[in-house]
């Protein structure tokens, strides 16, 4: 159950209005990488692990809660920022304000000529926030990831917060607002925090490479294919050992040939790696059980309730 | 801000996993008439009424909050009814259970079967709720309708809580286990408490009707068009006086030739109604300035805050 | 069958092409509230009560043929307001009028200006209007809302209405071309209209509360949750009697504790009303005895034919 | 302006309901290449050439209309076909029938069994056409091709026919129902005649290719790419004389080397053709002085009117 | 398997920054007829001829790995276009140049002032392309037409060859940087090629018309239906003979009267035709069994195998 | 410029048809975590780093273009899974395989069957991949993230990779086919491998924590907020140090009563922490100078050219 608290978590302010910079906050409202993706992200990634892994839906419950929190603070943010095209709009039978703009003679101070630059402004939300991006684009759930493993989930969680945070960035470079400012700046530093939790809470999970359970086949785990032409570029990623399964990268200089030479691949060795076939298909095993056990012995087959309520009233805790 | 109560508004239970009607479930989930997009729409309506009308914005705040809550109930029922699946995925190097289904001789009892209807289920979301309808289609922002007039957006929220109440009335037709129906009663009874809270709210905005604030012109306000040819259906939706205006409708028998004998129903006079095009611009003028007036004598110019916090940390009441 | 006639239903005129207007009437064309919606909705809704409601199937095909030819009216202003554009894109070897524009020169009235505002109208529908919103999103029938049945449906037309009348509204403030006020004046007073007609229709289905066939339990009917902190508003959405089952609404201040002293309010009894349990129980049946046998009795189970057609080609009159 | 004449265009039955058929048939309702997707393309096209092209704009709406009237013929048999879901979800309070079919029970002949397989039929459209394709997704007017360019938009409606012609084609494979086969016949044979009236008015307008108005460089309009490995094939595609322009295909055999040896192909000489830069800018500005004059000429530049009403409601011929 | 050369297969170049135009070429980049849409089409309908016809897989394949070349360009124009946006927003702490924009004092020349037309240049992708289109719309798969039937889809590219030249063809009107205009030349030219290389590749398979397998019904083939009021048109369309079929048109003046008179056509003989019912039929028959030949006879039944690999790494030819 | 190789990267054979799997390896076609995502990630963020930073350049378009070269695997796959549905449509005279299906009298080894799970291949595609996910959802670039900052976009590769790998692994329990295994085996691997490889490369970038340019602010940076009720729950994720930045973590307990303390978290001073708001600006004037110039320096400002190509025909190294 949630819980609204009238006051924001950061006190939200604004010095005047900005149709402009409104428009551009609404990539943050509910934009690709704004706080409704991440929010429901969170939120709808907690199912899953609710009672085999109580601790990470506490913390993905927070954090999504935190979100939630975050896009009411950009919500309030650009609703301020587009103080006064509502009240213009009710204004109905006068157009002086409006037709200045039209005519071409609106002061630069006028802020609903600005405001048309995303017409929803002007004739949908009222001179509200729209659950749109910066280009009127409606939020879609294809923005979010989550596929209940949280060895891949909190991958994809240090992701988003890594793009919300660059987003953040970008945007403070076309307000000088100081108000709005220093709300951008508690907005951005979140996700730094969150990555942080988010990366804390996948060191936990032991081991956690490769995502999920099944281990990489050795023949193909460290091949490097050089599919473009040009001076042949070394690093790191395709020279000396790999970062998590410390193999020796093989650099393929000519795909076309190698798959050629091994049937397409099926002739051939694992090389650059002691990992072998029957290791995999061990540790497979093994991981696998371990998995599907935790999962399993948490949750209950029959007459399974989400909460713990007894039929009495009293909080027990019989699990899902 | 948001806070998370980790017991369910409602004791969400199941008897038995049932794969197929999580699938039909998720249409309550996130679908165009689901729990998501009433807790958005009135989440995202409820910004700009934050000043001028507190109460309004009271009710929108506790409802949304409240579909967010039904959200959550809904979620935890599709995992519940989902047990076992991401249990059954992580078991990764054994195929018996899953093979069974594939070699026609799966076990009716076997849940996996049912659940792979949605593939999403077997290989996306790993057992668990995505965040899309029944077909798989993601959530969009398309569903949302707000408009920042609350005569308009209370009507969108009757009509909202209309279709969520038909749906949760359709969903129990495909389901037998106590439990869940019992959710689903709760849960589609709150759909008819809150159509009348907006009902309520509504009433007491007057006048109301047209919404919005432009009054309908009289000669175009109650003509009735015979669009279509075979027996002429009459009702009181084409004879009579009209519900809100109490206007005589004027049905056009022959619509065709009606525009051509009006220039295009320019040449036209107001009939079957008292209301002249004078007393429309003096009602426009005098209700414009009044809905416009609200919104601007209870919003701030330069330095606007959202919250009331004061810089020592107590709070106190400056708008915004 | 459709039939087309080249007179539109009202004599759309524009004083000059105003390509930023044209952007913004985009949003009525196939916008989220535009008359495509408007037309499609009440199109596909008319299909399931073809036969069992024949009064309301030609209403809503009425109404539906108008708003596409309401549709027609709004893509004529387009391309009006357009006019010139197509014209001079194809004047593809001279570029001079449109590189006014991009060396900073164009002078004020070069209407192809303003209309790159919506690239759309320059290098895609070349002048014309597109099958998207103010803002370019294509239209989707995420728009749309038919749940096939009546009590429904025709709450989400009222709705729809309002919607569609508020964005019109909108829109008069954005241009003074007296041509065009004209169309939009007579647009918007339709809606009225309509609005007004589904109102009528739907007063004639009784009961039409709750909307489709089950009654809400009345443990849950007229519980109004406090779901936000802040001074406790108190309006008749939470206190007095609710509107349409004339129960006392009962304002839980404090739902954590309610939940948990209910066990997830399974442990309740109904209050502020004299419904119980087994009137629904029976009105369940009753209505729902009446609603299907009206639709099963319209309706034949084989060699079912949609139009009235005859072997001879007589008009007789067997059903669906 | 349209107009509804309540009877089909085609006498639409069916046998009996088939709600898995029904599903399919969805596909050309409102479908990637369904009626409605042609009647839109038809009828937006019209717009921008409503006066330069009175001729076409007659075509293009003579066949909108009747593609809105195929669009309700395909929807009244998926409503046949869903006969009695409506009236059995209408049966709120009774599971028996649908029960049935979650216990395995289901009698074959139980048509709600399979309509099951589109869950939007059983609990959001309720026994009745949903505005989706097959798979239920919402019709989108990115399906729709319109760009103001008879000899481009007619060629898009040649292949747009085709592909309506091809999916009637595989969905006769699907039932066997002889009426809705003979429904389908029908349908199927109306794209193949619309194809040819697109393909006869696009041979009225001289020269037509290539499309627009902009001639090819003939540097590049007669070079094959080979930009794969293999035995080389050679076809009409790239050796002997291109269908429009009659020019000699160059067959360029190793891409990368011609780009480098021609500095990215800046360096190059027109070969295989006997036409030349400058009949190619001579053309240009002929034919775009001709079709930027033909749209010019037949429209207003103020005071623009769409239909031909006069003031006294006569009808006079004054253009847009 | 793709291979990629670092050179594009023509020379991009541009003069200076111009980050409107960036924003009209994202259009052809991934905007409805760009270059991805036909990579993708042509890609997607390669699968289904691999093996029956390698030489269309051929042409289609060289064609798809053109116009992945084709994105390559315009992406890469589409990054210089906005040459310094990237840079500039890295300049995380300045704001100067940025707030000139916003202080209205921007010069003329600061290209950042007009990247924020497309806000997603700003505060999104960084300065750079995204996978949008003009207006910001994410490219979707529904642009995309392939059927698996090579008589409709080398139709579908004839059609979606002439969208992509018209749209460069409008897009030279917005730009006079001669470096661009060559780079759109050369791509405009090659949908020029490309269309003739469809056309003919569609000529080589006989019959083609109608598309598909099935031949029109001989009762509906030739009629024309005249669905609109206004002075008749009439046009090689409606009169004589048809372009493919050679039947004559049947012009139908009243249509609701012979649908009435044939009972919804279903008392209809064919005129205008010599073409029968046991025409069709036979045709149909011999027509699907050699199509359905061509495809069985060239399809393994079991042990498929895409490629020519043989377990030795020899390459031999055992087909799909 | 890219270049086709008709044989696959690996050795794509399937042992028998099976429709039902090829629906659900559509998710990994062009599925929101499939290949065509993974190749258009890659692909697109490559524009940004063409110039200033070339090895990042050639590592990402080597993996987009492997990735094209999976998404041919892929779709190889499907199409040999399909085998038998193409050719049995083509027989269109014939329903005789087909309406077994119907008649309830389908053999079980009837793949066409199964096919009919996603209607898509019986009535759209042709017994062929389309580009859709395993539920018909056409591709979307939503589900692509590119910011032009490689601190970000390498980490949203790295979660990509993750959550594509997971997608294999669920999807090898749905089949048994041992062809296919290898098949999916070596695709899942591939991704194990580039996860590292873009690991390695981000390594090389320093520093690249927070990702972007600007510092956290040290007042929010270590804050964690218990935003729910329930047992508390700590771990490394809320006390101990951060994984990054080595503050220490600071635990909120009761969010509401800090917030309203510190008026907003305006009246705030770090905590936890030795990073001060000085050292927070000085390093992000450092490292924005830094990147900015990185990337002016690298790129000319007027005549640019992307390839090396010189007039004469030679390849020089002149920059974008």
């Amino acid at each position: 159950m949630f819980y609204h608290v009238k006051e924001l978590q950061f006190n939200a302010r604004v010095s005047k209005p900005d149709p402009k910079f409104a428009r551009l906050l609404l990539e943050q409202f509910v934009g690709s990488n704004g706080e409704l993706k991440a929010a429901m992200q969170y939120f709808v990634q907690a199912f899953s692990c609710r009672n085999p892994y109580p601790d990470k839906y506490d913390l993905l419950m927070d954090i999504a809660t935190e979100e939630f929190s975050h896009l009411e603070i950009v919500g309030a943010t650009i609703q301020m920022l587009l103080s006064g095209v509502n009240g213009e709009l009710k204004n109905a039978s006068d157009e002086s304000e409006i037709m200045k703009l039209l005519d071409g003679t609106a002061a630069k101070e006028d802020f609903i000529h600005e405001a048309i630059v995303n017409p929803h402004f002007g004739v949908l939300t009222g001179g509200s926030p729209g659950l749109t991006d910066s280009n009127g684009i409606p939020w879609t759930a294809a923005y979010v990831n989550a596929n209940a493993d949280l060895t891949v989930d909190l991958r994809s969680n240090i992701a988003a917060e890594s793009r919300a945070k660059i987003v953040y960035e970008y945007l403070m470079k076309f307000t000088d607002d100081p108000y709005v400012k220093e709300t951008l700046t508690f907005l951005m530093t979140r996700e730094v925090a969150h990555y942080q939790m988010f990366e804390a809470a996948l060191n936990t999970i032991q081991p956690n490479f490769p995502p999920g359970v099944l281990q990489g086949d050795p023949r193909y785990s460290n091949l490097y294919y050089n599919m473009s032409n040009g001076t042949e570029v070394r690093g790191p990623w395709n020279e000396g050992t790999s970062t998590q399964l410390g193999e020796n990268w093989q650099y393929i200089q000519d795909p076309l040939q190698q798959v050629i030479d091994t049937a397409g691949l099926t002739n051939i060795e694992p090389t650059g790696t002691d990992r072998t076939l029957k290791d995999v298909n061990k540790m497979n095993k093994t991981l696998g059980d371990l998995r599907s056990e935790e999962i399993k012995s948490a949750t209950a087959e029959i007459d399974m309730q989400w909460s713990s309520y007894s039929k009495s009233g009293d909080i027990l805790n019989n699990g899902l």
